[in-house]
């Protein structure tokens, strides 16, 4: 079978985009990749597309994708929708590069975009409460409950996203099996704000330290606002090609895909951490690439809660259970460090515009590969992983993409 | 590259199916089809899951498939929401078969499923509508003024979906190129509505003749009610499988998907027939499958409106450019003539649950294929094709898919 490379990205500034439509974000990313990839829109053979919220906040439900790239010119494209939560991004990328594999495509685009407020509407609930099972709340919070495993049980009093408090459980079962600490979870926050400084398409550049991340407001114990991702509007694009292809044109800065991997979760018990989704897609991920987690020299993990970047840099196998915390507090995941994590600053700090998530953190993995990341560059890094989940059913995400990208010997892929 | 096989199928009743949730008609769908397929669950290793209205109708707006899925059983199974308007089932059908042939899976399934009325809401103004772009109605209604080129041009008055309006409007302006008369597109709807009283699982199974057809309501001048695709609930799956697995398996009475092209429109002028999406995708098909349309035994394709089917014996190259109407007309499309169209009852009769309508007509034609199809059979059917498109921008659906399956020989594939 034929290799899979990424030959151009492309991303927007990510933030409040009040006067940028879904259309006019998607044209900038996906010009911008198709610049870096030094190709012309017609070269493009398929598409994916994902975005979560322009069903409930635009009454798009349909063919979203479509519109979108037929505004900016493209035509003839099979554009696929996609949507798995916050995952829709990397499940956007994992399709892309299955339909090179599959010879439907040499060259394939993956683009998400979201808009996360539209005019008086926010994805807050309207979406981020799509992301799990709408018609079981008694039985979501059940488990919410159990995951907490302490008497501070959350209730979904309406106020803010359920999954506020779905993070907030997952940090409080770790704290309390493992002695995570509060000020170990804020230095994760202080480390991905101070990554984004150098990130000038990141949603936030201001740096905090952990004091100030433990004295803001809390939005669910234990997080606090820097500790969490915010409402972003954003679009990102990668364009993949076969080796086949790359091969005639010559491209250079490539970037091989050496696995993607989607997972669906597991019934487990709320203790069984070896089951959790990202462990499960993590194992499949380096099994297919046969990489080993010692070879990865930056990531980019799912921190839509600063705790989560903890559970993922374990699941991921950079660190044994229990002990990522405390290896994020020695620095071991800051630019500079043994395996540094997020370093475009994460969700919480780069944002978080949920069908673009995935795509910005390959964005991210490539410019790191290349070796063109500036101030925030992990020097010498080959390989590189990604990590993604989206939704919640029972004690997991819904869905969870782990990809590893490999920065090819000089003169290989070209 | 690994052949790729349908060994299983699978479909729910159609119709008004008040007492079932998007849960329920899942469970149905796919329990039947691992049975058809003599598979466990655990068998199934990724899911393509198509559905346009669960957002809309229930507030589910994102992991729709792994909670329907998840629900009847299935653990640690990867899962992608698909939706390309009404042409998702089929998409999430491709996207199944690329996944097969890009090594992902050995074994894959595609389900679809749509309740269309949910307590008082109805997806007819919310989805149907949402299956172009919301955001620029008056441009919609130009194009549909063009389409029709007639002065009785289409206003949207929020009596009805505005796709009533886009169908009607296709047909007139082919009556006007070609002569096609209102009796002949009666005719179509007749023969479908006679095919499926042999369908037990199509919604309606009441035969009409030219005449009721044309006694009927009119909808949108010239399409009267039975000429229409009615609001539908319901579900379809199918289970593929590498041809690697399949010789392990020994799986009999599988079917070989030769080629399955998902497309998208182009600009094009209103009477540019040749550059419909239609067309497009099926000269792919049969390039990429090396069929040639005189070859093609029974089709499915996607009679949204009577008309659409004529259109669409014409874009496959059953029929010349405003021949397809006639043709229909002497019952060369009938089931026991020249190239049946339709024989489930199609979109008009079977009835039209969007997300699942693509998958139903790729269980139909597996079902025509091992000659399993009773009174409605086509005989000795060896070569099949399945068109259905969704969406609209400018004149044409938005995406397209051409699917062509045949029976392979005798002891051929186990």
């Amino acid at each position: 079978m034929d290799d899979v490379y990424v030959i151009g990205v492309g991303i927007t500034k990510f933030g409040a985009r009040s006067n940028s439509s879904v259309k006019d974000l998607v044209a900038e990313a996906v010009t911008d990749a198709l610049l870096d990839a030094q190709l012309d829109k017609s070269a493009v053979e398929a598409a994916f597309f994902s975005n979560a919220a322009q069903g409930a906040l635009e009454g798009q439900h349909a063919i979203r994708g479509q519109i979108a790239l037929r505004a900016m010119g493209f035509s003839g494209l099979p554009v696929t929708n996609v949507e798995n939560a916050c995952a829709s991004g990397s499940t956007a990328f994992h399709l892309a590069q299955n339909s090179i594999r599959a010879g439907a495509a040499d060259i394939a685009l993956a683009v998400g975009a979201e808009k996360m407020v539209v005019g008086d509407k926010r994805a807050l609930l309207s979406v981020f409460d799509g992301g799990w099972d709408v018609h079981e709340p008694e039985r979501n919070l059940e488990y919410l409950a159990t995951l907490a495993a302490d008497p501070d049980a959350p209730k979904n009093e309406g106020k803010q996203s359920i999954f506020v408090e779905v993070l907030a459980a997952l940090a409080r079962r770790h704290m309390n099996t493992f002695g995570t600490t509060v000020e170990q979870i804020a230095a994760v926050a202080a480390k991905n704000h101070t990554h984004s400084q150098f990130n000038a398409m990141a949603q936030f550049q201001k740096p905090f330290s952990v004091e100030e991340v433990l004295a803001a407001r809390q939005v669910a114990s234990p997080l606090t606002v820097p500790m969490c991702s915010p409402i972003s509007d954003g679009a990102a694009a990668a364009i993949l090609c076969s080796g086949r292809m790359l091969r005639k044109l010559g491209a250079s800065r490539s970037v091989l895909v050496r696995a993607s991997i989607l997972t669906g979760s597991v019934d487990r018990q709320a203790g069984d951490y070896e089951k959790q989704i990202g462990r499960l897609a993590a194992l499949k991920a380096y099994e297919k690439s046969g990489v080993d987690p010692k070879e990865v020299a930056v990531a980019e993990v799912h921190d839509a809660s600063a705790f989560g970047e903890i559970a993922q840099s374990e699941n991921l196998g950079f660190f044994a259970y229990g002990e990522g915390a405390a290896a994020a507090e020695r620095g071991e995941t800051t630019v500079g460090g043994r395996i540094p994590i997020n370093p475009s600053g994460g969700m919480v700090s780069r944002g978080h515009p949920l069908g673009a998530t995935g795509i910005a953190q390959i964005h991210e993995l490539v410019t790191q590969l290349r070796g063109e990341a500036g101030q925030r560059q992990v020097e010498g890094a080959k390989i590189a992983v990604q990590e993604n989940g989206g939704g919640f059913i029972g004690f997991d995400e819904a869905s969870c993409v782990v990809s590893v990208l490999e920065r090819p010997a000089e003169g290989r892929a070209a």
